[in-house]
């Protein structure tokens, strides 16, 4: 299958060798996440682009310091959305409605049930269900860029409060998770491009109850 | 873009016909969640696959009595580690040299460091942290399901205590995180089958800092 090919083909690119990627690419890339299944199609995270340099040398400072944050083409930065509130359900009920033309009492009722249940939990709670959904589309993200032949680099290594700062995002209501790095991987400098995939055996990944 | 395509034909099922999906388009879908992308290699999740009558029907009575549970080919609860221990966290590292034929400093410093770190944490927070890495694969099993023709459905409304009772999951170290039904739409019960697809449009999902 195409997908498994790509999915071999891909890998934690290390060094870029800070050539740019088409934006036609990106945005493919980035349309994948907006594709993604969410739980009760929320959506609750954005994607934040980032080509500027500035931007990119101060977010290296409290990431890790690694190469790819300043050499890739284009930083994404997946934030969830830091609460689930009342007007954030009631948008995307609205939003449901509005495309598909009519009001259904099924889909009430449960717009119902969530504004009963989810903003009044725990913000650290709903917090974490979000970022849950934006690694969904996280992971769709990087199957497409191996798609479109750019190499990325997933990291979770950063100083998320750091980044949100620079970022802004807080006053957007949102919080940074992951970040996907996107460019061309520079093959001198990088020490992982030439080894092997490491993956758990089938047998200790999957229990069949048949 | 191929992968866009097959997202665009996925939805999330709401009925299905009983019908079995081949065995090997089930490990493809498998396949691809294994080779997921996970924070530092450790792939922190295992996948139960369940075609048991028996035992789907007990999950159906703590998931909502959604009929896909039962009427579904496949079902495939997602588990991640309830924790990260010495232990596992030693056994990636050691595959990966296995695998890779050799050890290396900046690998032995980094198993070094999670070590002085993960286990030390709050299990919950290693939890919620295993979780997320889940959901990277289970978006690309979902993908792969769209490329093998075989509809899906993401389910996280289950009582996740009293699946992981079902399953026996607590005795392996694992908490169940979210289902995937594999199987086949039935289009005359599917009361979403022919409705559009609700995304936020892309000037609301991104933010570019050019």
């Amino acid at each position: 299958m195409k997908l498994l090919e790509k999915l071999k083909w891909r890998y934690a690119t290390k060094a870029m060798n800070g050539k740019k990627v088409p934006q036609s690419k990106v945005d493919n890339i980035i349309e994948a996440a907006r594709l993604a299944p969410t739980s009760s199609g929320l959506q609750p995270f954005e994607i934040i682009e980032i080509t500027n340099s500035e931007i990119k040398k101060e977010i290296r400072k409290i990431g890790w310091d690694q190469s790819v944050i300043t050499d890739c083409s284009h930083l994404l930065v997946f934030a969830a959305w830091d609460n689930y509130t009342v007007e954030r359900i009631n948008y995307m009920f609205d939003l449901t409605n509005k495309i598909r033309g009519f009001e259904n009492k099924g889909w009430e009722d449960y717009r119902q049930k969530l504004l009963s249940i989810y903003p009044q939990r725990n913000p650290e709670v709903n917090f974490n269900h979000a970022a849950k959904q934006a690694y969904i589309g996280f992971g769709l993200s990087i199957a497409a860029a191996a798609f479109e032949g750019v190499d990325s680099t997933p990291m979770e290594g950063f100083e998320a409060d750091a980044l949100d700062n620079i970022l802004g995002l807080k006053k957007k209501g949102l919080r940074s998770c992951i970040m996907l790095a996107l460019g061309y991987r520079d093959t001198e400098k990088d020490w992982l491009v030439n080894l092997k995939k490491v993956r758990k055996s089938t047998k200790d990944f999957v229990t069949i109850i048949g």
